[in-house]
């Protein structure tokens, strides 16, 4: 089992912020995300900016593509984007045009998709998929149970690599010990910190004291 | 039956061609929408200059939004847009914060999204849905046929004010006559052509004399 990457995701509604938490904690995770909320609202050519300061670190362009991946996935590669988001229920096509024009497509689950359909993914060649507790989901009140893990662990077993985020803190790392979790991603837990630097550190602390 | 609308969605990969295709064509039109491929490469700002330009005109931000409805709408509503989309997968949770922001949401019908789903959405007070077919998948050789048509047919028979989009052209409107779609959307369809007004009053021309 390898030790788990952590992820930090961009998800401001404005350039200047995104940045400064960006060079906050940048240096501290291993994978920079530029989040959908800040793609809509500034645009793809704030990858770059993360791409010149971050030249080694991975970085996400959650475009969370549906359609014309071809066109999205030139439009974020062209900045420096190493991996961009596809949702799950984008068609093959759409992912496979999307994966010709970045490193990695990683689908993102949201709603019903299936264990046949994550299949279709993997024949396509895409190994990446990342399981959520979306947002507003969790303002509704819901949280991490069994019924997610027992998600995660089949499509590890499936042969993907599993990123998980959502309402993620270190305590809630516990839930997925014995997990071959990929890559835990984690937005406002670390980048609203009162040290977003520290609490990137915990995270990692935390990961190797379970995973390590 | 009432007359279908006309949409033009622009989606360019830059401002100034997104900003002079409006120009040309968002006076023949009904509703004018900022793509997503327009929105993830210049940002939400876009909807403020056709907001500006057009202030009569219904605007769109398809957003595609999958997460962080709220946040997503509260955006694009601050710079005009009157509707915005959300993907089918999205939790019903995501859909109903982004309603809040905006005066009306559509639900963007990707993949195998169910009936009880529909359901649900206009249990939830949604009653826009745009039925495509996917650049990618028009790519890969798919096109309109009686599949198409009856689920889009009995989507209205549901209550929905149905959109059809995907490679639509003057003599693929025919495959619709006698069903009452609520409005056609054409991108490059419109956009491309060598007198942009003119295809776009072709498109209306059509409609008319199809549903008038």
């Amino acid at each position: 089992m390898g030790i788990p990457n952590l992820q930090v995701a961009l998800d401001h509604s404005n350039r200047p912020d995104a940045v400064a938490a960006a060079v906050s904690v940048g240096h501290e995770v291993d994978i920079i995300e530029a989040g959908t909320v800040l793609l809509l609202e500034v645009g793809g050519e704030v990858v770059q900016t993360l791409r010149n300061i971050f030249p080694d670190k991975i970085i996400v362009a959650d475009t969370k593509c549906a359609d014309a991946g071809g066109t999205v996935a030139k439009n974020v590669a062209k900045y420096g984007a190493d991996w961009m988001t596809c949702i799950c229920c984008a068609t093959i096509p759409t992912m496979k045009a999307a994966a010709k024009e970045v490193k990695e497509i990683q689908v993102e689950l949201y709603g019903d998709w299936t264990y046949e359909q994550a299949q279709q993914w993997l024949d396509a060649g895409i190994s990446q998929a990342i399981y959520h507790q979306s947002r507003d989901a969790l303002l509704a009140g819901e949280t991490w149970g069994e019924r997610d893990l027992s998600k995660v662990k089949k499509l590890i077993e499936m042969g993907f690599r599993v990123s998980v985020t959502g309402g993620l803190n270190v305590d809630t790392l516990e839930l997925f010990r014995g997990v071959d979790v990929y890559t835990f991603i984690a937005g406002r837990g670390i980048t609203e910190a009162a040290d977003p630097a520290a609490a990137a550190r915990e995270f990692k602390d935390k990961i190797r004291e379970i995973w390590g």
